[in-house]
């Protein structure tokens, strides 16, 4: 064994194994059950979702099949790296369900300085592994399992610290993570591509067909197209802060979805020169109603405003998949692998967006004081005397105007961008120093260096070249 | 380009933007939120099924499965048109959940002449898009994009006419929907078949292998099967008018799947002169037991009751499949690609068939007052003085005794059959309209002029021929 | 047609038949419905999950996704061999919720002499199909359908009746099924393969290519990893005998899997030359820990247990791929085709070792009372005067220590293995007889005898030899 390989593959191990004992020894110390999963039956806390009623565990096990399988196979779609799409994409997300935990948790110390667990923070951390996944999809094929996880842990604390900003600072609503989860990501991972872009890559994208689909390859695609397509009505509602937010966010998120899909193939079809459609703009483009409506999902967008939304959001991302990504790839040296700017990143601005204009118009006669001060805390009066709001369980606010409301929203977002793009260029440096077994030439967007590979993998490249 | 592709490429985005641009008038000026989906607390709605209580969101969430990935993957087993298989079953089915949502609103107005959406309709509209794409099925690969859609536009309106005369007028019980989706769908959809049938269309079938699978392919359309046969319970429970009720839907359609599961494999091996199975006699018959079984889920049905109609349905299916369905191509010129009369019409006709028996046998004494009423309106009797059923929400009806009810139920499966056929041979002649781009020759059953392809396409093609 | 077709023939539709006829019969002599499923309002049972409250409904769901999906597509990964496997999945799984329903009910039969089903036993038909599946994994490939269905017959009567032993007379608590369904069925299965082994067997393994994936098999096998690793932790709850303990059993899973996920790849790193990963460790590895924690996941685990508990049995899984699995194959002439001690065997062994050590530190200080007789109905004092239970529906129980109840843990483990082995060993000896079609030399792990196959099956062949 050559000392290179030695290093490496100790490198692999070494990383894992450290990073999983320290997760061991943090989770002893800080991290304990919630109340509600605690035999005793003393104080139950009040701000967790508790398991046993509505429909929060099925909506939690819907997000976890969005991130495992909707993720992992949405990335499938490259002929040669199915592998390490599915197996990194399931690697990541268990390092981050464990990490984030951790520093969400840090962000939301009790009273004893404990972590506590809860059917919140699980969902909030399935949350945190969409932002590094989608992140993930921007350099697909171009980084090592080591930076992937290396990236995945400084994602994680600077995705929680803009959180912890837009949400408890700014106090602004997102129920969907459209600006936190997802331009987050998209452009934290962008800005990772962007750094990594060398010449290598150049030559493999401009001169070999590796960053390609074949016929099957395209189908696994779809499975996590549909699957995060169905369930994504339980991601925009279930952290919704009422019952009858919550309810709005599916039913408006079922119809953005669907108008999107019919601009998405619309739209498709409109730019082939025999108006053929794309299958890459079919399992990215019709998905980005999910993201763009996100934002305001429980917000009185109402189902025909959801549907221009679904529709707007269609129609950008199937031409930014046809025009942007190919100029951004060429012109700009920022080479995305999944197109994660036409999914996640332009539908979280136009979702942020579409959330500060629904929230400059929220008035309380729209959504009645008790929806109005829960979903916009900081809109709460300073004075609650007289106002009978004690039994909803509402504290005093800022007193925050409808107006200044949709003007935070409008910070929160461009904070999201600049931080997200800012952590990623100083992060991509950091996965650029020559420690991290970044794949060269050839390597690239292939499972060979990373996988032991079955007899017909070579047949599949001669195949198809 | 030629004005030939001009028009082609003008027509599907100008068909699908119009369609869109519509649905977001209608929506803008007819929908609004369920009183349980906006702020206001004031009275609340008590007909629909609210989102925070018991399974009801998830059962919805198994039926969006099963239309999406269930329906879309099954169609997948066509060696050369996957793409447009998952592709077009996605587009069909986000433009009936608009579509749908309004049609059924139109026919149930509020009292400001308003439509209302809630989880009933989100539910309803996913129901309607299964008629919709069963009788897709039976004109896979010889529709375009635009006959697909215009299929659905029409579809959609005799559909809902033909349930509301069962369901209002006949006030027959039909809970899992085999008689008016699935029967319904299937012989509209072979009657259109039928109409569309042409010597390319013969030529195709006798002398080339295109309507035929290939080893992945038919792994892929397993993923559709096995998602429909796991969440059937839902599809035929969900919307129950009773709580006993739908727990009994639930376990009579997990014995007659299993019981169906069985007796395909049997038949199947059966009638094949080596013993062994084909793969589309598991693809399709396993699960025709969900049909059979879905007039009659919610009855008194008990559990053996279920394992014999799931096994007539399984062994009927696997005949159908071997025997009836050649007959039909070859003598009748019926061509069903995905061979939906054996999964979906003749396990829908047994269904309201066992039905009608079952509610010719159905008395006070076995179902309770409640419950009998409940399911049985018309049986409820014309003058309630006395009987202290106002607390149940319980109406006077026509006083139908059970035989009536039964024959109502043959009537509206006869009804059915009837406007199925009919509607599907006009539509059908719409369809041969010359405007539509329906595909020829060669490109029948082919992804080819629908879709960018991938380099190794033409390899697939090879290798299977 | 030879007269060994003819009777092969006859065979696999006689004995599936007969027994479906049997079953039909049984049902209808012995089955009726809970009383929740009744429409008579009388008195109802109190001991049965009922379908309308909480997440039981979503969790049935997500365990029948994680039979005929998980395991279905799990087994998937031979090149060759895919329609048997997850076709034949689905059809041992459909006799085994039937077979098992009657088998469960005799052991528990109402006042009435009846047996009763409701969500409960749809639930532990689907864990005894687990177990049938799990054996079947150790078998794949080498038995025929005839074999399966005769080996799930006998495999059903000892399961329960090791399973009764366990829970009703050693009392012990198994709330995720790790002892007695994963490593019953692994260790059953693997006593099966060992008495199965042969010369021809032998043969094939040590000079063909058919054991093996290709690259778009062991795709479709992460579909069914991914499935199983995401609704573990409903397997691991829903049975659970307190709200806290199910909520418990969810985080102490979701955590336990996720650190099993790092170890997985950290050891499959480490123990290739090249530090390449292999497909089957993340493939089986990944979710060994949902076993590991099976047993103990109700219990007062903590986060950072559960996290060690999956670490550990990540990495003994992993290991025991790459190094056990050769040498039992090669040297004790045991083959295990699908891996199933390493991902079922030896974590239910830890499984069981965890549960025993957690039983002897339950203290009521740390449970309650309440949560501890519940959980521990042994544990519960023999004289109840004075304590206060009544109310909470506790029975006198044996007044067990915590120490005591420990070795009573182990003792049901130890139990299961013996009964496992040799159950396992004699139904092998059955499966022996020459009279089940077992497939011999080149139809080992080959779908061609068993199905009617597309035109490129040849290809498939060709291509990865």
């Amino acid at each position: 064994m050559a000392f290179e390989d030695r290093w490496t593959r100790g490198k692999t191990f070494t990383i894992l194994s450290l990073f999983q004992i320290l997760f061991v020894i943090l989770f002893g110390i800080f991290v304990e059950y919630d109340s509600d999963a605690q035999p005793k039956h003393g104080s139950r806390g009040h701000d967790s979702l508790p398991l046993s009623t509505g429909p929060t565990y099925g909506m939690f096990q819907d997000v976890h099949v969005m991130i495992f399988i909707g993720f992992g196979f949405l990335m499938t779609f490259l002929k040669r790296y199915g592998y390490s799409a599915v197996g990194l994409n399931m690697l990541v997300a268990a390092f981050v369900l464990q990490w984030a935990t951790l520093i969400i948790g840090f962000f939301h110390l009790n009273e004893r300085n404990m972590i506590v667990v809860n059917m919140e923070t699980l969902l909030t951390a399935d949350f945190a592994a969409a932002a590094v996944l989608i992140s993930f999809g921007a350099v697909l094929g171009k980084v090592s399992l080591v930076q992937a996880i290396i990236m995945a842990f400084f994602e994680i604390v600077v995705f929680q610290a803009n959180e912890y900003l837009g949400l408890k600072v700014f106090k602004v609503t997102d129920v969907g993570g459209s600006m936190f989860v997802h331009a987050f990501g998209a452009y934290f991972g962008i800005a990772v591509a962007r750094v990594l872009y060398n010449d290598e890559l150049h030559d493999e994208i401009h001169d070999h067909h590796k960053w390609a689909p074949c016929y099957h390859s395209d189908h696994f695609s779809m499975i996590g197209t549909l699957f995060l397509w169905v369930f994504w009505p339980s991601f925009n509602s279930v952290v919704s802060a009422t019952d009858d937010g919550r309810y709005r966010a599916v039913i408006n998120t079922y119809f953005a979805l669907s108008a999107g899909v019919i601009m998405s193939f619309a739209v498709s079809s409109l730019v082939d020169k025999k108006s053929r459609f794309e299958i890459d703009h079919i399992q990215n483009a019709t998905i980005a109603a999910g993201v763009a409506v996100g934002t305001s999902a429980d917000l009185m967008l109402h189902p025909y405003g959801s549907i221009l939304v679904g529709c707007v959001a269609g129609a950008v991302a199937t031409l930014g998949l046809k025009y942007l990504e190919p100029f951004l790839a060429v012109r700009m040296k920022t080479h995305d692998t999944c197109g994660v700017n036409n999914l996640h990143g332009m539908p979280g601005l136009i979702a942020g967006i579409v959330g500060a204009i629904m929230a400059a118009l929220a008035t309380p006669d729209i959504y009645g004081e008790e929806s109005l001060y829960k979903t916009f805390p900081a809109r709460t009066p300073t004075n609650l005397t007289g106002l009978n709001l004690d039994h909803l369980g509402i504290d005093p606010g800022y007193g925050r105007s409808a107006g200044t409301q949709g003007g935070y929203q409008m910070a929160a977002l461009m904070c999201t961008l600049v931080i997200a793009v800012v952590s990623g260029i100083l992060v991509g440096f950091i996965l650029r120093l020559p420690i991290w077994n970044q794949p060269h030439g050839e390597h690239l967007f292939d499972d060979d260096q990373m996988w032991v590979l079955p007899e017909d993998y070579t047949g599949i490249q001669i195949k198809s070249n």
